[in-house]
């Protein structure tokens, strides 16, 4: 594997998928931008606040079904395996400088997500 | 460019993000499989209504992100300007025999799409 950036997104996600947050959000650079369906988020406090509720609330197991890379960037697509949805695939296209991840283009469907939290939601009297 | 894969993969996107579907559903294998987010596809029939309104109803343009692949995998990500939202980006793993894709893991956020239908639809008496 010669992709620097490859091994750097990999190091990351096998962090972030194994619920370790700290070894995670070491991976990213402090003003990491990411593009995520809901929206943009700035900074790695806000990024990890996305994933925290994924990786330790929703996330049953991940596995890897492609990752490619070059010098600069890469990109992931994983399967998960989820407490809404047996099967709730992903992608994400990083950019690597300095060995930490300024931004990511995360790719994923919100629906089982979010059908999940409103079948969860209080029902209001 | 030396990825064979990769080569079709373009190729059958270049065609279907630029709405010619004949010349799309020509790279596609006859018993293509594509794991979307609303479910599993079989068959080139299948592939192309689902790929049919994206392309004719909702997109306006799209721009590659990453491309990679090797001998038999290409992974893509790329945005899409669409009508229901100005950034629907996607993911699409595709393994290719013989030249044609034969199976593809579909990634994008149904999200605004169902909104839009939802927006779209007449309301019931």
């Amino acid at each position: 594997m010669t992709s620097p950036a490859l091994q750097t997104a990999l190091a990351y996600h096998r962090a972030w998928t194994g619920k370790d947050l700290d070894t995670a959000v070491a991976y990213l650079a402090d003003d990491v931008v990411c593009d995520a369906p809901a929206g943009r988020l700035e900074g790695v406090a806000a990024y990890r606040e996305f994933l925290a509720p994924f990786a330790e609330r929703f996330l049953i197991r991940a596995e890897m079904i492609a990752a490619f890379g070059d010098d600069t960037t890469a990109l992931l697509m994983y399967d998960a395996e989820t407490v809404p949805a047996e099967s709730a695939p992903a992608a994400e296209c990083v950019t690597v400088r300095d060995g930490r991840i300024v931004y990511n283009r995360f790719v994923f469907d919100r629906t089982p997500f979010d059908e999940f939290r409103r079948r969860q939601a209080p029902v209001r009297p």
